[in-house]
């Protein structure tokens, strides 16, 4: 049987177009005008754009690490994230207790995801305990179909710190098989000693997060970052890029060509430090996140180092952190658990505040929220774009429709959503997952457990360029 | 009547798959698999490579400037273009005497390529006598379908030299259009007085071209050029790049975040400064080009600019002068006339030396030597790629053929190739122009003047990136 | 005999206290305290500064190039000078007709300076007619007691430009020998294209000329000289630095450890271009200058650059234009002669403007207007400082009187003061040179022709630092 | 009564002359020559140099940090010190056990140096303990005449280790009062992996004390501190600089006019690693201080920074541990405590391996091992130079004395020197300070507690230049 998706306006990462998509086996076959057969199913895409299902190379599910399986907002939850438009998560793999690396991702494709996670997905490797045997793991990450490692910068004193020592050899090991090492390069050091003077001064409250940790804090961890892998001669992957402190300090790498590059994220672009300072815990504490929310004048520094290339994907950085837990951070803003949801709703918003405005093209979008993440993690050109022998996995986006991000619409696994009232200026109806129909009239139809892991090609964008 | 390239190993700028591409009225209408109907071409390419044909970005035809009719190689020479698998060019428009910048165009469209040009294209203005009239003339260049502007910094004294005050007032004004400005990063100053010094120690013969136009020559003028650019706020296109010192500068201006591209040529790439040292005057006659080719070194430090993305096109630079007028040179190397033919052997010798040395990727190989091209010239996605809607200019290329390249197979307009002797690893077959078959077992078919004039858009790839 | 000048408030380039400085010879012998002995010279010095005689690095007497000895204000007018508290000057020697720089030099010894200056000297040679000869010449300066040559690279057209191959190859010689190559860094060029836009527009007022040389076009000029110093592995001086364009480049040189130095003048630190706007074309015209004067801002910008090292000397650029000449320019500015006097007030003027102000140290001050400059020509330690040896050229100055600058107090060999009106905030009471007395209750009191000759070293502070 | 040093070839920072030095009341009050009276102390120094006594500003007596008062090598040992040559040390006052800084700085003065220290001295503060007090006491440093601040970011884990949050809250407080912060720039975290990779190897010998700390460990700090330095707008010293990816830091941040500065030692000018690959533990155990030695090439990048002003000191590290405490290290090279003696070597060596080799000048000696460090700890110029006013600091030096160093000739506090058997070419014979002799053929002749402390200003180099 194959499928038609039939007279869509098409938006590829490099074209735009009125016309068909043909889908046999669940791969793109043909694009152009396709006159259907006995037996082929149609969709009738007319009116409506037509774009390849989105890819996240920045989620946490679940967002705790070391959870053991009582996950508060688990790979379940990805219903809500392929109903978003996104068809393929790269994410975090934390190790579980006493585990490496390798067993950390068997466990999380064999036991975590497994029978739930609705989207395809590959993952990132992820330190959260320095144990002698990661660095000889780091070398057989591509055997196993991974290709990037995420070290954290910042969280000192915790698990989760990786030392400019580990760093450095993880960066040098990588090298020597293509995996792309990803930073949180934010520097520690300089937090902890923000956090304990807000906190001697009594200054607990949620908006002090984003003053404990000022741009450069961020811009130092990333020039740190960034001289350890000159050194190492690896390329670079810094995550949520947040600044221009940051910016700069990728902007410069360039200038002496080294190889770069930057994500940032859906709440980067769009929310201000000012949803910090709401004298409602609850409500400020969900947009307790790191790096911390900005101020106004950042928001169009990044637009701008997305559009000329110095940062080079949109990413939700997921964490399905409820409200209980954010509870934990009542007597001090330093315990609150950091991350918001958020993978569910960044193509609409991107959309909306985005392309809607005139800030990207609608080829820049496609590129900064699928084709070009597929690139960064070797899925490409299995994910990301819309391309002959491609998986089927296509977004049918209504344009014309007007509403508001509601949680009670499309629950995301924990009790809020950080867009909610957000306007809709346009919404994806139709998804399809490997050509099957998955998401309909903005509704999961699919099953539980649809999504595949993807295995992801060393020396990808990092090494290669886009 | 549809047409079907059918089977072909299609490799377009993002992509490679095995398939077919389906051409109504010179478009390209479908990419995947189709199933002929009455009446329907099909055309087999089974084992040979499909790609878009070929953009060459830099190419001057005739060679000579205000030369009037009488060129030694005029645009009927663009048959061995097509046959050479590049399907459009940008060629460079001088003022022809006593013209301003459009009525030169104008001639150029009606009077020299009319009737005689064998590929679309379009053009470039191109300031070789400074009237006043120029400066408003750029504003008026994107409603004459040109969007582009080449200044020469280099051959003091001449009519082609743009000093520096008009160069910065070209780019004040190209900039509130959106027109490309193109320089020819040399000093001039410098070359004449080097010039100056060998002439005076009888150092006439034509190696002494290299030696007087040492690479920082080119560095400086880049530098210069990239410092008005950025003073001017307009984005900077570099031409025929050649050594590290131009690069470097290139680099730096990233470094800041200026926009600034680069382009390379085919004989830099592989051809190196001893072919001036053959004791045959007219052998070595026919590499005197500017900039001078360079030493074995820089070779290697231009195909990393292009994989690392510095430099984003390779053209031919190609100049019709034939080995009659060479002899002008006699006397000094001073008198030679720069320039050399070579845009029909443009992508064989890419192919060959790029390609199946495995410097570049195949993908590469399209951007560079077309995606690229037409997306800085404002002509993409008309032309330059395989996409939905592009103009059916296809290149069917044989991937077994074994050969070298000779003159007398495909002659260019001059009396005698570059490129003669060198290995042909792969040969362009077949050729289609929006549609039509034109080129036949490596043979022109097609007619004298099918050549049309492609208008280009402002605010190209040096503005929005590529 | 010996001479004791007693009890002054003593400050030198290093430090400061009360003291005597012991003459004998024409030499400083002692520092210190002294018991004059019988038939001693006592001058006294209580209550007032001692310090250095001033050194001036850059002056034109005459001012005109080629001029023959018709001066309007030649080495006479030097008496104004010494009265400023100035003893030594390091003069342009432009090339005299038909004649190479050795002749020149020889030429402005013996003839023009011969018999009438009232300062010591020493020359910059001065390119202002490219012959053939001169290249060689540069090598033979140091033995003839030059360690200096002046490039202009403004000023295009006329014979005192000197072209970028005619200023790399006087790098590349004058680094054999250790000669310092000072430039005028503007670029020629985009001066011409503003100039030609000015007075098309029918801009033909003072006004215009700064109009006409904005700040970056000195900006490039600098870059340009830096450029080709660097290549050439030259050391490079720039001269009157005016602006942060032209700094910045300083500072980027020495970025990377590239050796460069700059001076600024006195008018560019204390008067703005508002100064041009003056609607009386005589007053306006005073001020005509090259570079042009700048705005508020620079002046803030210069002081910084002195403090933190990047420029290091301040100097008159002394020329002895009268209003007669001035007048050419009444049909253009273009065509108003270029520089204003001013040898004779820079100590004042830097006195008041500089040191009462609190913007440097009197130990700067002193570093600024005598040791530096003494060290950038190579007459350091016989000039420049206070120290056992030097010539016993001292100025006693009264820190208590207050007048203002009349040209009537002190004639300058032309008909006007630029500072005509400045508050005097201390003045010049006393000059010694060579131990002599020459200047008395800020008259002079020497003889026409007591100025010598003073060899300059090479490789000096552009070469191993100050 | 007068003293008067007669004769001698005196060299300053800034001149050199055949002449006489007048003292009395400890200052110099005379420079140049001078009748004795009747009464006047005689001293000739005919046929020898005459210097300012040196400036040693990084020592640490004693070596130990909290050690209470059982030093190994404390104050009593600058015999040794004076006898070298340097009269004033600038020693670091760590953190005595449950001190702050100025309890420690009181405790240092008043106790352990008290009647002990034969040359004067001033302290710099340094963190050995992160108290929350010291935040504060660093603004009261300059009332308590101490003008630094020394921040180790090595020795992680270590209560040395200074983490990034205090060295910013330092930077930002020192900023307010004018204090001067040195780093020790290494990179605790690398050098802590590269560690215990070493000694899971099983290479625990001294040579991989050098393994351990790759220049590039250096460099990275060197970085970091610079770029915080910068967020804090505070001027930066940068202790013992003994590799070109430090200076590089340096120079890059002279780059964007940062102040940055620098100072290098004795043994890093002058040996090399291959000292620690003796395979007598306790020979090589030695040279085991830290930054670690580098390779030959690092020797001449250093002379190369002194000599263009990116380094501006020559120090000795001094740290008097003896064998009994190297052997610590019998089963590690980590359990070597990091030090090496060298204080009273410092002048001698550089001597015969700087000016006698003609790598730097007889001022620039001065300079580097006197003048400068007294500008840079705000005892300028009390200390440092030969001016009037000034300590009657002296060094008599021999130039014509041929020997050796000899350990048994001068011993230093521990039980071995590092240059022992270095040629001596010229010797320090009699030193005064203030005014008395305290040396005389090279034996100390002074008394024990003779030294005193020298409060310093702040506002020093590091903030107004040099």
């Amino acid at each position: 049987m194959r499928t038609i998706v039939k007279n869509g306006n098409v938006i590829t990462s490099n074209d735009e177009f009125r016309g068909d998509i043909l889908i046999e086996n669940g791969k793109i076959t043909g694009i152009g005008s396709f006159v259907p057969g006995e037996g082929d199913q149609v969709i009738d895409a007319a009116g409506r754009y037509v774009f390849p299902g989105g890819v996240d190379q920045h989620t946490h599910f679940s967002a705790l690490c070391n959870s053991g399986d009582k996950d508060t907002a688990g790979y379940e939850s990805t219903d809500a994230v392929i109903v978003g438009g996104t068809t393929t998560i790269v994410d975090y793999a934390p190790q579980d207790p006493g585990k490496g690396l390798l067993d950390s991702i068997d466990y999380r494709i064999n036991v975590r995801a497994k029978g739930k996670t609705c989207v395809d997905y590959t993952l990132h490797a992820m330190i959260t305990d320095i144990m002698d045997c990661i660095f000889e793991e780091v070398k057989d990450l591509p055997k196993n179909g991974i290709s990037s490692i995420k070290c954290f910068m910042a969280y000192k004193d915790s698990p989760l710190h990786v030392d400019d020592g580990t760093l450095y050899k993880i960066l040098r090991n990588s090298r020597d098989v293509g995996v792309t090492v990803f930073v949180h390069g934010e520097n520690g050091e300089l937090i902890d000693r923000f956090q304990r003077d807000c906190v001697k001064a009594g200054h607990i409250e949620p908006k002090y997060h984003a003053v404990s940790r000022p741009p450069f804090v961020e811009g130092e961890g990333t020039a740190r970052a960034i001289y350890l892998a000159n050194k190492a001669g690896t390329p670079l992957y810094v995550a949520h890029v947040t600044c221009q402190d940051a910016i700069d300090e990728i902007v410069k790498a360039r200038g002496r060509n080294q190889r770069v590059m930057g994500e940032t994220c859906t709440h980067y672009l769009t929310v201000t430090k000012k949803a910090l300072e709401n004298e409602d815990f609850l409500e400020a504490s969900k947009y307790v996140c790191s790096p911390a929310l900005r101020d106004e004048a950042e928001l169009e520094n990044l637009w701008n180092a997305l559009n000329d290339g110095t940062l080079n994907a949109i990413v939700s950085d997921h964490c399905g952190i409820d409200l209980e837990m954010k509870k934990q951070g009542l007597e001090s803003f330093t315990l609150i658990p950091n991350g918001s949801p958020g993978a569910g709703d960044r193509i609409h918003v991107i959309w909306a505040k985005g392309v809607m405005t005139g800030k990207i093209t609608k080829q820049k979008f496609v590129q900064l929220i699928a084709t070009n993440p597929a690139k960064i993690n070797g899925i490409y050109p299995q994910k990301g774009d819309i391309v002959i022998g491609a998986d089927a996995d296509l977004v049918i986006f209504d344009p014309d429709y007007r509403g508001e991000i509601r949680w009670a619409d499309c629950p995301n696994g924990v009790d809020y959503n950080v867009y909610e009232g957000e306007p809709l200026l346009g919404r994806v109806d139709t998804v399809l997952l490997r050509g099957e129909v998955v998401v309909e009239n903005a509704k999961f139809v699919g099953q539980y457990g649809q999504g595949r892991f993807i295995p992801a090609k060393p020396y990808a964008a990092a090494y290669v360029g886009l």
